[in-house]
């Protein structure tokens, strides 16, 4: 026999019967906050290796440089010691400039959220999640695939507000139906009324960050020097690849760093395209990006909490397409993970799936690049839940079913007990041959609460399951997701921020609020 | 900017240019035979707490004993010293029996197919591959789920032959349109006709069994003494937990041993149902059963080849309904695989989905079952492709869909160099900032090798995946068995096989057969 029609029999008789729903108080409710990362870090370059990419990407530095096209940064870069040809705008960066930058990032960095309780901690060995970020558009099987709307926004923030195991705010959709200079109003706005996690300011120019910080800043209640005094807000600052720093990008690093806010500094490598062909050299080259980022950082503001960054995959050589949870892209993430150890810095990595719609291909491909990121040991996993399209559309329902992929990584942070009691050699001696647990004593004290609980995986049979209509988790997850948007709670205080927020929205607005800079 | 909207930027121009197909002789043909897992074991227990387990399963053979339905069985444990009640059937087995059953197991395997490319190591450390098996049901999209037939069956086996990531042949399906006594010949003579991988033999009783090693035999054009001395064959055992061990497992565990043929040992322990509630009494539970039949295959005949079993989930305490893919089929498989590594022997993990048709659910479980065998070590993971309903069905296009996923992970098998040339420093020097890679040496001398090309993954952006009629991953799988199905060549001499076969079939069917035992 084999095990499909062996666990048909014992258990057959009992394995139908209903234990009703669990009483008030012993539903479980597991910890997903402040989640460490319970892996063994896997490698797949040696030690040398990773030496040799690093110093690599340090002669990169030094010999071929970066192209930097913000004034203020060259300058910064200049005082620095670095070598500037304003003509070229390349600044040259020798190893020793790097070095000292490096010696000057903090290797933790706590993330203020509205509470404590929301509070996050950016260091090797934790782990945490964010959304999906900063896709044009959104769908949802009912309303199908359209541009993205600050209704839209609102509703996944909401989304990730409701589940613990989302670590972050994000930027989850653009809000198109919103003018861009009064945009960022609406995202913070929305991110600061309807959560208190940790928010994300869009790094699009000067006048929009300090528009950002100002609202964090009110909506926290805090003082200016309250406010530079810690970490209340992050970014995500991507170079242009290969070797190029745009102007908002360089503006970002420099205004995080000055009001000691996050920057997670990212080279978007995609291996064959805008980096090397090989893993090694895309990430050679991520590695270099990201320390030219994180010296400019440093130079701006020593001390500054930066966050190193790896999203490095792979194309479709015959189409130039991205692609997402490959086999490269798991290895260049794991290879990431070295590079980020080897610096002793906290980093993130990068999921989600170049899947067009909420299918098989999408969570495989997601998955695979959760596990790529829990096993390097990354810090944060940016775009964790929601992404499709390689990022091009965000979706309700894959939220949801990513939601579940994420809740069940945070189980496995929690401790098995491996004591006599959950041994149980009692428990097995009450059992006869051939009996079942069902009734043991072992069981009716811990059944209630002994196993994850299914936010939409449906465990019934395929008779049970017919008659309900023979949904697919696709089509449950969006009885899920409506049901949370519409039972959602704000946060407590939220209304008292929304009326403090909106008065310094209305005078923004009246002085004709800040374009986004290019 | 975030990542997504920073990957449009400067790669866009040359995103979609065509590169056209690769030349003969150019495509890239990875090696996916006889894996090695390239991943350090993660276990969840301490070492003494999986001491605490093995001793505690020691005191459950010792002290509560296990119920022996087969009297050869029984003897044979008497002989070897065991306590046994004929009145009760009950079987109690002391420490120093099992110990020196324990050290006359081989700790490697060689499991020979029909030619040496095919043969199989099993030993810890190797990473194979079998497909969903048993399942009572099949489905695929256009025909829907019905019950299994010969036709289907002997399709399933030809997809397995066709992907060299399967390693060893399985029972996919069961053939209901076949009589009970001549359905083992149809079930062998498909997986010796049109697959020269390693067989699997059902253990229904010794008729059945004696006549599977025949055919092996045959095929294979072995001397009784030749089949005797290698393994050809192997089979699943499951005890009827818990602590019972019934006639034709028992049975199929003393043939095996005797005609030097692999034992897959493996108690099929549901937490909360046929198993404790807990992870740590679940492994116990399932250790000292497993124990029980390697000891039996030991004293049946020393040095016997025995892989140690391990296929322990969950149910939902609300329905009894068995899951898979959950935290605790993940915790329950990486702590099997430290139970394994103590004893020192290879050993299967199981994967598969509870879920009722091939959607996200059942991608995002069955990749979680798959990641934990990976982690926990495995030896061999059964039901890695196919697997529906908890093992009551199995999906053609699942089939094809876990087979990417199992694919992707045989990458993570291959090196990924990491020298100079590798890391590509003159191939980051030729590329201008904000260049691209595209036409680089580095890249056109590699781009048609470099990566995973994907067999059902499509990364076509929206507009040309909607254009091509907005096809879901599974309708997609649906092509691409249909495709191999239809182009599908049996290996060599499998003509010669089947006639050898027939006339050995015709003998025994005018004999009338051999009925399953129970």
């Amino acid at each position: 026999m084999t095990d499909v029609l062996q666990a048909r029999s014992p258990g057959s008789d009992s394995r139908r019967r209903t234990r009703g729903a669990p009483r008030e108080g012993e539903i479980r409710r597991p910890d997903y906050r402040n989640l460490v990362n319970p892996f063994l870090p896997q490698g797949i370059f040696s030690d040398a290796q990773i030496s040799d990419m690093h110093h690599t990407s340090l002669r990169v530095l030094e010999e071929l440089g970066i192209l930097v096209l913000l004034p203020e940064a060259r300058e910064l870069f200049r005082r620095g010691g670095a070598l500037v040809d304003e003509g070229t705008q390349m600044v040259r960066l020798g190893r020793d400039i790097v070095a000292e930058a490096l010696a000057a990032c903090p290797r933790e960095i706590l993330a203020r959220g509205g509470s404590t309780a929301r509070d996050v901690s950016l260091r090797l060995g934790a782990l945490n999640f964010t959304p999906g970020a900063g896709a044009p558009n959104v769908t949802d099987i009912e309303r199908g695939r359209r541009p993205g709307t600050l209704a839209d926004l609102e509703d996944l923030i909401r989304l990730a507000q409701t589940f613990d195991v989302i670590h972050m705010q994000g930027p989850h959709v653009e809000p198109q139906d919103i003018e861009h200079r009064f945009r960022h109003y609406a995202v913070n706005r929305a991110q600061l009324t309807l959560s208190d996690k940790v928010p994300f300011i869009y790094a699009r120019g000067t006048p929009q960050v300090l528009d950002g910080f100002e609202m964090v800043r009110l909506a926290r209640g805090l003082t200016q020097e309250q406010f530079r005094a810690g970490v209340h807000c992050y970014t995500v600052i991507n170079t242009n690849s290969p070797r190029q720093l745009d102007i908002p990008m360089a503006q970002g690093i420099i205004d995080f760093a000055r009001w000691g806010q996050v920057s997670i500094i990212t080279p978007f490598c995609l291996a064959g395209a805008m980096a090397p062909i090989t893993v090694a050299g895309a990430l050679t080259l991520q590695h270099a990006e990201a320390l030219a980022g994180i010296t400019l950082a440093q130079l701006a503001q020593r001390g500054a909490p930066v966050v190193y960054g790896s999203f490095s995959s792979n194309v479709d050589m015959k189409s130039g397409a991205p692609a997402f949870g490959t086999p490269e892209h798991v290895k260049a993430t794991l290879g990431a993970g070295q590079l980020a150890r080897f610096l002793g810095l906290p980093w993130r990595a990068g999921g989600g799936s170049a899947a067009n719609t909420s299918d098989a291909q999408a969570a495989s491909e997601t998955q695979f690049g959760l596990w790529a990121a829990v096993l390097a040991g990354s810090t944060v996993l940016i775009h964790s839940a929601g992404w499709l399209e390689g990022g091009l559309c965000d979706s309700f329902e894959k939220f949801v079913t990513d939601v579940e992929t994420l809740q069940t990584i945070a189980e496995l942070c929690v401790q098995t007990p491996g004591d006599a009691d959950a041994i149980g050699f009692d428990a097995i001696a009450e059992v006869p041959p051939g009996g079942h647990f069902f009734a043991a004593q072992h069981t009716m004290a811990r059944y209630r609460t002994a196993f994850y609980a299914p936010l939409v995986a449906d465990w019934s049979n395929f008779g049970a399951w017919s008659d309900a209509g023979s949904r697919t988790a696709t089509q449950r997850a969006r009885d899920v997701w409506k049901k949370k948007v519409a039972s959602f709670e704000p946060p407590s205080g939220s209304a008292a921020i929304g009326e403090v927020l909106d008065s310094f929205i209305a005078d923004r607005r009246a002085h004709g609020g800040a374009a986004p800079e290019s």
